[in-house]
């Protein structure tokens, strides 16, 4: 899939003679070392050395020697990357964010430890030296120019930062990126720590306040891999009933809001959070009669860049593609179309509460359950193990002008309600949560008291087949409990729900 | 301990007709109306008004005629306020933030609605339209100038917004209020809804980036009441033994970051929220070798004016001043030296979380509990019953620098634990707290995986009496159940404990 390229990418001479197997690359890093990778919701990450590194570390335990190393990202990778080392028992912690089904079953099982941070907190953490020494930076590239600048690939992260801390850099120059991403990135070089910052220049989706490449001193340029492998290229599924229907009350609020005057005609610039629902929503979009649309979000889905393709969506802000085969395809294709309207930035930047708050964001977040006063589970199944990751839904919701988080009412075919009486993990909380969706319909809390909330949330987001206990729950909760703010069964809270669905089972 | 003042404080010609007595006023407030009212951490409320109101809304009530109206304020205020309305039932609904014992009890007895929003979102909101209409705003001000202009008093809370928004304007002339609080004031003008908002230029806590005084529409204006009333002035307990260890927890810490290169010498802007604990930390750093520190924050309180008496705080920035009745006879008779030291600001400027995050503020906040794996309940006793509400600790935890959390580690003489399994309200994630201190120490969670937070916490901050409790709640999570991330146990995750040390009591 990539276009026609020079025989090299590297086009700087002095940095030619850095270029080596990603083998000889992966044994540049050693055991304990924190790795700064690139990577972005599947895009960008480094494909070859941390396969090497994974075999290189499999071999050292073989004869019974330590190894591991600390992972930090821009967000989720890829088999090649999380999967390979977690696999390998090679990664002692890692963070920000993770999806790959490996590393999470290391984690819940107690032998990877996982540090779970508001992306937009993550650069300036490593900046400000709470994390400890980045040792080495791990980042793919789609060339190298003569003058020795990076051109960015399909996603940005927190690779500016990793390039600027590391001691050690390692290049991976990826020929199926396509060199016409050229131009599309925008990195800004205004940060700074406290007590120099000064206000980040931005004051609508398109402003570009940066530059198109990465700097880099290349005397920490300590190896250049020469790759040529895809991105993950993750399909989505098509939009399900389920999915439809949560695009379809979202719509119905956001036309709205339009009409009581409390957003404009062409909306706000829109965020819209990762997997399939989220995709969904776009595609809704797609059908809806708004126009002149923007984005100003963390990734680009399929579903997104079709509304672009179609006109619907005039410019969009993010800091990673993330496309399947198909999508990737058209974005290839058209990639001169999509450069004018797309913007890559560093997710210090994409996510940054700052710019959120300033452009008046509407944020459109998944979920795994929601209570019923409006506090949000995102991150954990069970109150223990983790899914994935907070990611930027944070970052989003606190700063947004409007906060929507979805899901389907119901989990494992109708079996668990994502409508509960109180959540065992909060990453929102109910100052943090103003609409909830589900395909039973949207539940607008903002200047709801909690029990007012409670009441709504039931009555449209709950599945029918939960709304019973639901209800009984919030009854008996308003006459068994001193407290009427938040009414509440603690002895009951996590329990009630998943015994009256047994009952209810066995009846 | 008023100063000398002109028979009227109103000096424009056209305003003084609208001079009437409180009771005039308040017969002016309709049934069912929003009413913005001043006032924050006790200062600058309206003192007559809103007594007179209650008065009235009383032999309203009597005569079996119904009448509530909803109070939304800057934060809390005072009896003459919302102990006075609570008591007559006349509240509907109250936002955003409450510590009044009659709103409390009406509020957890199910006869007050009430709404707990981050103080750095109340001001917006209303601009969306999200609360619906204002119709009524009552603020007491220091003076009227002779162009109309309108001198702010001890807080300025949401009063420019409320002036903005309302329909009728009912104004209180505090000549309690000193006039020398002229020019002390910066009142930013330059907020506007996106998607036309701008940077807010502001890049140190002694930038002034508005006007001394608020614009008001004369034409909305209904009435001005003279008043001669003090503000609520309550006393500060002397720091004890808990506080003082707290304080030194976090002078050590800070001393320890400067020493690792992490913080300035002069540290970064502090921030401290209300009460005693937050006081006595203030009054611990007069004892401590730091000099030319600054103060972005709230509320002013005793500690901190003493600080920037003696001159270790150089320039300190809130949107209110609350002291004793002796720190404010200081105050008045030197406030020619704080009016140089001081500069009081919106609150939807003092919490902004763009300039939270641009200048790295320090955030010290107290708790009402902590949990082994750093998520922090500040609002809720028992899970369901509000205390006072998160007021500005999440505007502040979320984008600080530094954020910390702290309170004694037991309540109620010992019996009960601040440092529990899992809080059963949350209002600052896992993701927002990375220090947590109580009298046994301090816990430094950043760059810690959560099982790794829990052995710390366990550690430096639980009372010797609960460490075997927690330790085995832990333990015995680590092996009872299959997510080994946050281990729980779930049906003892709000009940260990409380068994466990009625258990101990009964030994």
């Amino acid at each position: 899939m990539s276009i026609d390229a020079p025989q090299s990418r590297v086009l700087n001479e002095a940095l030619r003679s850095k270029i080596m197997s990603a083998a000889e690359a992966a044994a540049l890093i050693p055991s304990g070392s924190h790795v700064g990778m690139s990577g972005f919701t599947g895009s960008g990450y480094p494909k070859f050395v941390p396969v090497e590194l994974a075999k290189r570390i499999e071999e050292i335990h073989n004869r019974g020697e330590p190894f591991k190393i600390s992972v930090w990202t821009g967000a989720s990778t890829a088999p090649e990357l999380d999967g390979a080392l977690a696999k390998v028992d090679a990664i002692e912690m890692r963070l920000p964010y993770q999806s790959d089904p490996n590393c999470r079953k290391r984690i819940n099982e107690g032998t990877m430890d996982y540090i779970d941070i508001h992306l937009s907190h993550v650069a300036q953490y490593v900046w400000f030296g709470f994390l400890g020494k980045l040792d080495v930076a791990v980042i793919e590239v789609a060339g190298i120019t003569e003058d020795g600048h990076l051109i960015p690939s399909s996603s940005i992260g927190n690779n500016k930062t990793w390039l600027d801390q590391a001691d050690k850099i390692i290049l991976e120059v990826n020929s199926w990126q396509s060199l016409a991403l050229d131009g599309m990135h925008d990195i800004y070089y205004g940060t700074e720590r406290p007590p120099n910052r000064k206000p980040i220049p931005m004051v609508a989706v398109a402003d570009r306040i940066g530059e198109p490449y990465f700097r880099v001193d290349p005397d920490r340029i300590v190896a250049i891999v020469e790759t040529d492998s895809s991105d993950r290229c993750t399909a989505f599924s098509p939009p399900d009933t389920n999915s439809q229907l949560i695009a379809g009350h979202i719509i119905d609020f956001l036309a709205h809001e339009v009409k009581a005057g409390r957003l404009p005609a062409n909306l706000l610039p829109l965020q819209s959070g990762v997997g399939n629902v989220a995709n969904a929503v776009m595609a809704g979009l797609e059908a809806s009669h708004f126009e002149n649309l923007t984005a100003y979000t963390e990734v680009l889905q399929d579903a997104m860049l079709s509304l672009i393709k179609c006109g619907k969506l005039t410019m969009a802000s993010a800091t990673a593609v993330s496309l399947s085969e198909e999508a990737t395809a058209d974005f290839l294709q058209n990639i001169d179309f999509y450069r004018e309207r797309i913007i890559l930035r560093p997710q210090e930047i994409s996510n940054h509460p700052e710019l959120i708050r300033r452009l008046g964001v509407i944020a459109m977040n998944g979920m795994i359950e929601a209570d019923i006063y409006g506090n949000v589970n995102s991150t954990h199944i069970g109150g223990t193990a983790i899914m994935n990751g907070i990611g930027g839904s944070g970052d989003f919701a606190r700063n947004a002008y409007i906060s929507m988080f979805m899901t389907p009412s119901t989990a494992k075919n109708g079996a668990i309600s994502c409508i509960v009486p109180m959540v065992n993990h909060v990453d929102h909380t109910e100052h943090d949560v103003q609409v909830i969706v589900t395909e039973q319909g949207l539940a607008d809390l903002r200047g709801l008291s909690p029990k007012n909330r409670a009441k709504l949330v039931i009555e449209k987001c709950a599945h029918p087949s939960f709304k019973p206990a639901l209800q009984e729950y919030f009854d008996r909760a308003m006459h068994g409990t001193t407290g009427l703010h938040t009414p509440h069964l603690l002895d009951e809270a996590f329990s009630f729900l998943p015994k009256w669905a047994a009952a209810h089972k066995a009846d």
